[in-house]
């Protein structure tokens, strides 16, 4: 598609991580990176500068909830969604998919598409790859993904057989639909924990030529190093010269172990939505400022971070406001989380361009008293 | 005291309307102004930085609030409001006397000060004017107010005369505890609906030489012109040359009539408290802006405003949010309804140094749908 083009500009030499350039209808950014998720078109309690002062690439919304609330075509009058929400930087639309498979009732599956029950009122609903990309192309982001099938970890091998087969029916109708030429149209990779289906799917997928692939079927449940074995399976057949996205990972662990893969983008709500709960990231781990502890302590969350929260708020300030329950609380956490894994991301396209990788992946994981699961 | 002065620069020559300039220890600002209130030491949802590019004068915290949650010893650790929630401006804040008479429950009246319960707990609390200033000290705004009786209205006249002169009593005894002379502290002539006992309590407030004198028992309960008396009945007695507060008061139309009056300082949590419904103030009157009619509606909240979400957003991204209870939508809409009350007061200082004050109110009142109540 025209506009769109990734550059991959260096392999660090002790790893498979990546440093590239992304070009976009709405602006060149930098990969590895992380992408902050906007669900119904904001970035939960943000304005848009905000967004890019904390130095956000590319924004993601979501499909399914934008679908039915307010519904592309009034995105569409609006000129799209970055005309909708004043967002000037580049957009990334999943397809419904993930929702429509893990928050909608009363799903049936044919090879048409998915019949399920809205979680908003119960209304009957139709979702299909053909609708998707039209609902994705009224939306208007730079970046649309394929309607997959997102199975459950663990599934039966012949079942994700199927299901492969199906997603890659899925991904040509898709591909097929698609409209636009102003929005790159990524291809997910699905077959659960088995080598040879992920292969198969990445393979056909690859046949179709999509403007990059997903990784997808990960954050369902499965341990991490199952994560961990998906990404590799997925990646290993896959062109060095198209971007990788793995979705719906926001885990520091997780962020790491898929850059030295060769994971260019990744998109979590984990830092938002733990913010919300007074959860806050920090360079020295996970802390909650609810805790008693915090009420009388007139230092910033993380004496590292360059956030507006940082510069200019106290954790006892914070703990007041999250006791209190005021929205600034939220306000404030969220730019604080979104900034430290963007922050990270950038920590570590300096470190693939100087070709340490791996020591700079293992000195931040043992500076952090992250447990197991990261954050 | 040092730091605080009032200046008169003009009075309308058709009304008492006054322009004036108010002094703090954290800058000047123009008289009237309209003050938003920062209730918990944070205007909901507004950073520190919107809340002055909206051109707020003074920012308003409540005594009551702050001294149960975070406690005046943690602010005072903090270095004082302005350091805890990191506003540069000039803060005020209120004795405590309007929650501790409106919102806790069990209330004990005595001559020592008065025992209720804490809305929070149920916890036995006991706040007196000694009380009320040993808290806005550690504190640390700029302008603090006396422990008042707040009355119900009507009340009887008995009643009142007694509560006059305690409140009298009570000031006196705020005026001897107060120990910090870069706080100007602001003394209230309360006195219901008696012009002789407003009168009175004036003028023996006046004998007692406050930095500057509130208007309090108003927006209890009685209707318009009884106010607008009320207002009449203190400020004939209250020098030219001390500022005037008129507390709580939000309203377009109420705001125009104290302005005309005399009065140089309002508050009121009406603009912020109706934008987390979203209500919207706008030139044309008032609007809803969850009404279905504004889902396709691409213009502007009000097209004679400057703020930041006329300048950036549409009625139809704001009724999306609305509708999804998205945050960010009390955001913008308490930035829109905040910078209309600001702007109305800017607009009424010009008006009076131009000599044209009621004409102003009466064009500003014609061109607008307002109903009796205004706003």
């Amino acid at each position: 598609m025209k506009n769109f083009k990734f550059e991959l500009l260096h392999t660090c030499k002790k790893s498979k991580a990546r440093y590239g350039r992304l070009h976009t209808p709405h602006g060149i950014v930098e990969t590895p990176m992380f992408m902050p998720v906007g669900t119904l078109a904001t970035v939960k309690f943000l304005s848009p500068e905000e967004i890019e002062t904390i130095g956000s690439g590319v924004i993601l919304a979501n499909t399914y909830h934008l679908w039915l609330r307010p519904g592309q075509e009034i995105i569409a009058k609006a000129g799209g969604v970055h005309n909708f929400m004043n967002y000037k930087g580049p957009m990334l639309t999943d397809s419904g998919g993930f929702q429509v498979f893990s928050l909608a009732d009363t799903r049936k599956i044919n090879e048409e598409g998915v019949t399920f029950k809205s979680h908003l009122d119960g209304s009957k609903l139709f979702m299909s790859p053909e609708i998707s990309i039209e609902v994705q192309n009224k939306i208007g982001a730079d970046i649309i993904m394929s309607f997959d099938e997102c199975i459950p970890y663990p599934a039966d091998y012949n079942y994700v057989k199927q299901s492969v087969e199906r997603t890659l029916r899925w991904a040509k109708r898709g591909k097929d639909a698609h409209k636009r030429t102003d929005q790159a149209l990524f291809g997910i990779v699905q077959g659960g924990d088995y080598p040879d289906l992920r292969k198969h799917c990445a393979l056909k997928l690859v046949d179709m030529d999509f403007d990059g692939y997903s990784i997808g079927g990960t954050s369902v449940g499965e341990d991490k190093e199952t994560m961990y074995r998906m990404i590799d399976y997925s990646i290993e057949h896959l062109p060095q010269d198209k971007p990788r996205y793995l979705m719906g990972v926001g885990a520091v662990n997780d962020i790491l172990e898929a850059i030295e893969r060769g994971v260019d983008m990744m998109d979590c709500v984990l830092p938002t939505r733990i913010a919300r709960h007074g959860t806050c990231m920090t360079s020295h781990g996970r802390i909650n400022i609810k805790k008693a502890t915090y009420k009388e302590d007139f230092t910033p969350l993380d004496s590292n971070c360059d956030c507006y929260c940082c510069k200019n708020f106290t954790k006892a300030y914070l703990n007041h406001l999250f006791k209190c329950n005021e929205g600034l609380g939220n306000r404030l956490m969220s730019i604080h989380n979104l900034r430290f894994l963007i922050k990270l991301a950038e920590d570590a396209r300096e470190a693939i361009k100087e070709d340490r990788f791996p020591e700079f992946k293992e000195q931040y994981l043992k500076n952090s008293n992250f447990d197991h699961r990261g954050f």
